[in-house]
């Protein structure tokens, strides 16, 4: 303890500066970075560990900005402490191509744990780092060997706790007992409707308790350091709980408008700025100063911290000599690679194989494979034994104490959670030691559609094991047969969304999610049984389309994705007895990687002179993009035994045969047809 | 109170009804309505009021089933109290076209308030009934006319208590004071994955008491009627909170496999149904089997409440002498018709009139039209300053005891809840007296998926006031700008997606949105200013596209939606003084509309022999069914100044206009080039 005026300098310093990047930068929240610049100055300065100069750490204490609209105090901050962000980084807030936008962006600042600023995200990300860090713990920690014990810390506000991913995250946090996980609530009573009673008047606190959360309540986070200070340390020494600390601020402290709204979203103006500074005893005319003492503090603290990451690189080079196999796996997971040959364990498939569902050959690849690559953790939203996610010998990820269970147990019961399966899936994989997958419905991964984006935007590698992907999960009916969740992802940037039509196909989609470092992947899988195709390898279908099954002198081109890959196949039969066409047949088990192919292949896959016809049992939306006409579902399906359900909607050899025949007439009289592959000009990417 | 054998077996006549039609669709969840069949029973025959006669009387009880895969527990309820269900349709579960679907669809079966099954909107969709009824009675009840007064009864599951859309209505419903809102919580401790002890531990009580929700509960679901009634009964007599009550029961009650998970969602065995039916002394021979005196005591339940409904007609004849208008107010509203006339308040704008942003047209939409429209209830997710969703005079929709607004506000603050302001929006709609409208920004609608699917399934007619619809938002940068989001919803069946592009367009997509009854719209609007356009009308706009900006001769068709059709337009004349190239400018505001059209029409605006360039500031997906090139941001967006954003990513007249010589360019050769309007054979719809 013990805080002097230079602690006051440097929380004023964070308050100004927020204050001056959102004026010059007019744009941005200067609020909120104002009011918890003590509580974050108590936590960068006195309390976590971390070295600046190398943000890769692994056991170096996590931050999550939830209320990431604030992020003009996580800026300032990682500028005092070290980090890569200069002070004219700072001075480019929220202009283009700065490292500084309108809302933390992991991938591009040095420093940033996860992205955030959709509300909710940031606290479930949290959830998500201090399950990956209990489960590290787990597996790594020996006797002597403490080599994981971060902390996790979180801000949030009141827009986060009013999302229900966070309250989701919550009850899933207390339920896991999560002991590292301490989240500071901003109580600052203002959102940007005025004062939280027109709609926020629930008791947060018992909310929490009534999670399984230890609850610290600070009266005035404005000037109690000592307060804070103390909170945190109790809340550290809770370890069977995570804790919530409701923390009473005054929005915009210092500002003339402090405790409204109007200081949340709006910089403030010229000569309230003036008045904050003369207030705070500094020069007006001044902008974008940090005294050198403040650097000298936070530099201070940040050598400490790099002293304590020698330390535990020594425990580490003495933990290697005991435990090297522990080791070197530590040490491999943290590049991202995967272990060598991993891939030998995929099973590989012959066209006389029975057909099986897809979402089992999911299980057996997962089955397969999870010996080969121990970071691959595993879960699912309640769907355990329909999504088929969890292999037979897979021990639960629980607290001891609650006996069903270990922390290294690599399956996480999610409970019927799906967006902030998807959220925590985010904060796992930002940990560093693990690979996420989970599974629902593929119709509940629209539940998740907020998390799903930002795993998107933020380059994390994290599995959908989006099992009962189509009209042919059958008796549920319209409320859980996909239509439009495909066209939705695919249409989301950086997101590969898998359809696999058989067992190679399957084996393909994870080899490719999971060797891809910078992608998040959603594998469609069926509940009905799928044949094994004649030309499917694994090699073909990493392609994302190819063909298989080809022809001479075509007169059309089937073009379609799991199930109805088979039922086209059958189709070709059909045609050629009863309308003497003769069809090709190309799977595209995934639009993202195809497309990543060179213009030559898709050619070869898609040829000039064809007319193509795509098939799939929901929105036609996207297929335009590779095929001159579309057999889809644009209305919603029908509950039903699947057969009734795809006989009712004319997906059958029969129905696409008409299609077909009325495409091949359609182009008849066109001559060079062209193939859609050929484009006038390139998209932006 | 006062229960006799009769009740019993009513009850496992329920309990058995919902065995055999699992069994006999072999698929279906026997364990939930076997085990909720005593509180079931409880609320339908002794305290619910209702008429199965006439399920559309305004004042009736609401009962949700939010746990919708339980639903044969409701199509039991349904048959056997008269409505609109007969035996037949019960032997039909989950059969294609039947009236019984895997879950409840409010559309197709009578009796079904709202349509449920995934998890947690039944619930949220209960709090908004909750909502219209306190509004309803707000604006109608006058002293010594109750006129609305009912309760609403919602069943909900560990399922929906963990999904975060639940949550947050909860806390909105214990705000909002909701006192004749009763929810009662199937306490069973299964999920699917098992005891819920694995992932749902928190104490559920305690939550909704944090909440500010009445609290009650029953040890003995299965065997304690008159402990349920009694419970039931107190929570009415709370009138300024919701109530939840926590009902202990056995999941699969009577079946062999009872008290585990393999009674949630399979079908119990041939010999379990036959001990069953002999351990309820029923003969094992028989199935589908409902005693008329079952029958009888429902239809004295029925008559009770027919004769209930009669004594409120007449209140409502006397009502209507002495409260002419808001008696044909309100009946006017159940028909679902606007009023006459109201159209004449939408604004018109002619292009020498200054250029505004569309979420400011939009609001000057809402302040001429709320007068005319009463039954227009809006609000906001905390956005209201930035989605301008507040007409001037609004009062707030609050409980009066908070004296921030009453019963008859029109304005709800639904605090940052999107997914519950969705759900919410769809009970409201379902009540019959209130047409809802809810804003956030566009790429927030995302986190309320989800809801929005449902609104489409169930023809309702809910409006999103969608705010800083793309990258022109600027600063916020790539977390808040959607990309994928119109392709999503625009895949989406039944579901309006507006992005109008200047003040007659606004105007348009608020006129089409109010006008169709079994439609939910999504109006897309501009944080920037936007010019009025030459060839912009109600009449034009309302066809879905038209031409914005015609030529003779043209070589191209720029094809755009909202801020970009400006751009088009300015493009034009680069296009002619930069490469003597002519060009038509089409506006296509709303998809589904257009879609809607004549063919005739469509190639009008679309024409063959001229290429297209569809111009869009986010995915292209979903343009190539109408345009032969596209021009849109298949990435993510940028933080900056809004203007620096779209020249980035070149959406300028000189960009766009490279483009089209790259198209005009690549179809130079083609002979009879068609539009894409043309098909080779029509969808299924």
């Amino acid at each position: 303890m013990g805080y002097a005026d230079i602690d006051k300098l440097a929380i004023n310093t964070i308050r100004v500066l927020a204050a001056d990047a959102t004026f010059k930068s007019n744009s941005g929240h200067p609020g909120a970075p104002m009011g918890m610049a003590p509580v974050a100055h108590v936590l960068f300065n006195k309390i976590m560990t971390y070295n600046p100069k190398n943000s890769n750490w692994v056991n170096r204490d996590r931050f999550v900005l939830s209320n990431g609209h604030a992020c003009m105090l996580q800026y300032a901050l990682l500028h005092i402490c070290g980090y890569k962000i200069s002070m004219d980084d700072i001075k480019a807030f929220r202009s283009i191509d700065s490292i500084t936008p309108g809302h933390p962006e992991a991938h591009d600042t040095d420093g940033i744990e996860v992205t955030t600023g959709p509300l909710g995200q940031g606290f479930s990300n949290a959830v998500g780092l201090a399950i990956a860090q209990h489960h590290a713990a787990g597996e790594f920690n020996k006797p002597g060997f403490e080599l994981i014990n971060n902390y996790t810390y979180t801000f949030l506000g009141d827009g986060c706790m009013m999302e229900g991913v966070a309250s989701e995250a919550a009850s899933l946090a207390g339920h896991l007992q999560l002991g590292n996980l301490i989240a500071i609530y901003d109580d600052n009573h203002i959102s940007i409707d005025g004062d939280t009673n027109c709609a926020f008047t629930e008791d947060v606190a018992l909310r929490f308790q009534a999670y399984g959360w230890h609850v610290e309540v600070v009266e005035d986070g404005d000037h109690d350091l000592e307060g804070i200070e103390a909170a945190i340390k109790k809340c550290q020494e809770v370890k069977d709980k995570p804790s919530m600390i409701k923390l009473r601020t005054t929005i915009g402290f210092g500002s003339l408008q402090q405790n409204t709204h109007g200081v949340h979203g709006s910089p403030l103006k010229a000569d309230d700025i003036k008045q904050l500074k003369e207030k705070f005893g500094m020069d007006p005319e001044k902008s974008f100063v940090v005294p050198q003492e403040v650097y000298d503090l936070y530099h201070k603290h940040g050598d400490e911290g790099a002293a304590k990451e020698k330390e535990w690189e020594q425990m580490l080079s003495k933990y290697a000599e005991k435990y090297k196999d522990e080791a070197a796996d530590l040490k491999r997971r943290l590049t991202g690679d995967l272990p060598e040959g991993w891939e030998k364990n995929l099973p590989v498939y012959s066209p006389s194989d029975p057909a099986v569902a897809s979402r089992k050959l999911s299980e057996i690849v997962l089955q397969k494979i999870h010996q080969a690559i121990p970071e691959l953790v595993g879960g699912s939203a309640d769907l355990t034994g329909s999504n088929l996610t969890r292999w037979k010998e897979a021990v639960d990820f629980q607290p001891p104490a609650n006996g069903l269970g270990d922390w290294s147990g690599r399956y996480i019961r999610y409970g019927v959670r799906e967006h902030a399966m998807g959220a925590i899936m985010n904060g796992l994989a930002a940990y560093g030691t693990v690979i996420p997958y989970g599974g629902t419905f593929l119709n509940f991964v629209s539940y998740a559609a907020g998390a799903v984006r930002l795993s998107a935007l933020s380059h994390i590698r994290a599995i959908w094991v989006a099992t009962h992907d189509s009209i042919g999960l059958g008796e549920d009916g319209p409320t859980h047969q996909p239509i439009e969740t495909l066209a939705h992802f695919r249409a989301l940037p950086n997101c590969m969304v898998w359809r696999p039509a058989d067992g190679n196909e399957t084996s393909a989609a994870y080899y490719v999610a999971l060797t891809s470092k910078e992608t998040p992947s959603i594998i469609a899988l069926s509940r009905q049984n799928l044949p094994h195709l004649e030309n499917s390898t694994l090699a073909h279908a990493m392609k994302g389309g190819y063909v298989v099954h080809d022809a001479e002198k075509a007169d059309i081109t089937l073009v379609s994705t799991g199930s109805e890959v088979g039922i086209c196949v059958d189709a070709v039969k059909y045609l050629k007895d009863n309308h003497n066409l003769t069809a090709r047949v190309v799977s595209v088990p995934c639009f993202e990687v195809f497309d990543a192919q060179s213009k030559e292949y898709r050619l070869s896959v898609l040829p000039d002179g064809i007319p193509s016809l795509s098939v799939e049992v929901m929105s036609t939306m996207g297929w335009e993009r590779y095929t001159h006409e579309q057999f889809g579902l644009n209305r919603f399906g029908a509950s039903g035994a699947y057969k009734d359900v795809y006989k009712k909607f004319e997906f059958t050899p029969e129905g696409i045969s008409k299609r077909a025949v009325a495409t091949v007439d359609f182009y008849k009289d066109v001559q060079n047809l062209r193939s859609p592959i050929n484009r006038a000009f390139q998209q932006l990417i």
